[in-house]
């Protein structure tokens, strides 16, 4: 995706640490402490402005999210939705994914998103996606055994791409759908999704487990 | 697929067994002695009318096809056209997918081909669909170590059923494509495949190989 350059987004995003976790390495194995409860804590991995994860936020009381998104051009957004409406069960972090296993103990996380992530198109950007081989072994060290991962993208070859790297990891396919919008109803979308579907464009979904192998 | 009844469709198949293998258990593990040469069989299951392996036994005389189909009424236009134009290299089989175990010795089959199969949409039919869990078993067993299952549909339930259980049995995919046709040049196709690609259907195409598992 190409950002815009918001002005004054650091800015924003570092002065509400109530928001925005400062320093989340801090925070390692002890992340319900900063939510008071012992909910099952969901994180969502490039959350953007926060559409998704905002409205699961709203409608699942019980559960614990965190955001993380690395361009603070777009997490600027979320904030500014979060000081107007504030969530109790929602934090956020501005961070490179490929450091969740200094951010996250093990098994601390129970579920991940994986929202239209950044395809990286050429082979030689490969391990930069966020379905690569080396992320799916962080993954699986943060995630519980039967913790899942779910991603949904339109963008075909990444969806072809991931669907083998978790093949090829061994992780078991829980639920697959080729055209998930024609599958199901009262679905929580991202705002990349909105206007995909607005345009026609197919979404991709799959949702697989950590087994512990 | 709806099948029109063709008028005396059993006894052409019938009467041509150069074409037409009769008792084709009697051939199990011998089936290069009928091609007369020990070049590797590719079986396509589920041939239809044969443009599919009739084209690839055209192109490719250092491999021997064999066509598999339980419907006279389609099998016979296939052998139609090779009563027409001899292939030294394809033979047919009228006889159930299922019963490929009593036909075919371990490891005889170096390749197999699924083409548009009947999607047997009901889920108390999951039984009778050539990717189920059951046939799947019989494949890996003609099929050498390395020897592998190709296969493409326009049916996304059916495709989606597929994966997940090829993935289940531990079978490693090896070429995955959403849109086969945005893919490839120079596709054989099957009759079928030509009239769902003119309606502008996506093709769907997976290769999974036998890992011995």
């Amino acid at each position: 995706m190409r950002l815009r350059k918001v002005k004054n987004a650091l800015e924003t995003v570092n002065s509400h640490p109530e928001i925005v976790i400062p320093n989340p390495e801090e925070h390692r194995g002890k992340w319900n402490e900063l939510f008071k409860n012992n909910n099952p804590i969901y994180l969502e991995i490039g959350m953007g402005k926060g559409k998704f994860i905002t409205e699961h936020a709203k409608r699942n009381k019980d559960i614990n999210y965190i955001g993380l998104e690395i361009a603070e051009s777009v997490l600027v957004r979320a904030v500014e939705k979060l000081i107007e409406q504030p969530l109790d069960n929602l934090l956020l972090i501005h961070a490179d994914a490929f450091l969740i296993n200094n951010i996250f103990e093990k098994g601390e996380i129970s579920k991940i998103f994986l929202n239209f992530s950044d395809p990286w198109p050429k082979s030689r950007h490969a391990k930069r996606r966020l379905t690569c081989n080396t992320i799916l072994r962080n993954y699986c060290t943060i995630l519980p055994i039967e913790g899942s991962i779910e991603m949904k993208t339109d963008n075909r070859k990444l969806f072809e791409y991931s669907l083998q790297e978790f093949v090829k990891f061994g992780l078991p396919i829980e639920n697959l759908s080729l055209n998930l919008h024609e599958d199901k109803e009262d679905i929580i979308t991202t705002e990349y999704e909105d206007k995909f579907v607005a345009k026609g464009n197919v979404i991709y979904f799959v949702e697989v487990k950590n087994n512990g192998k």
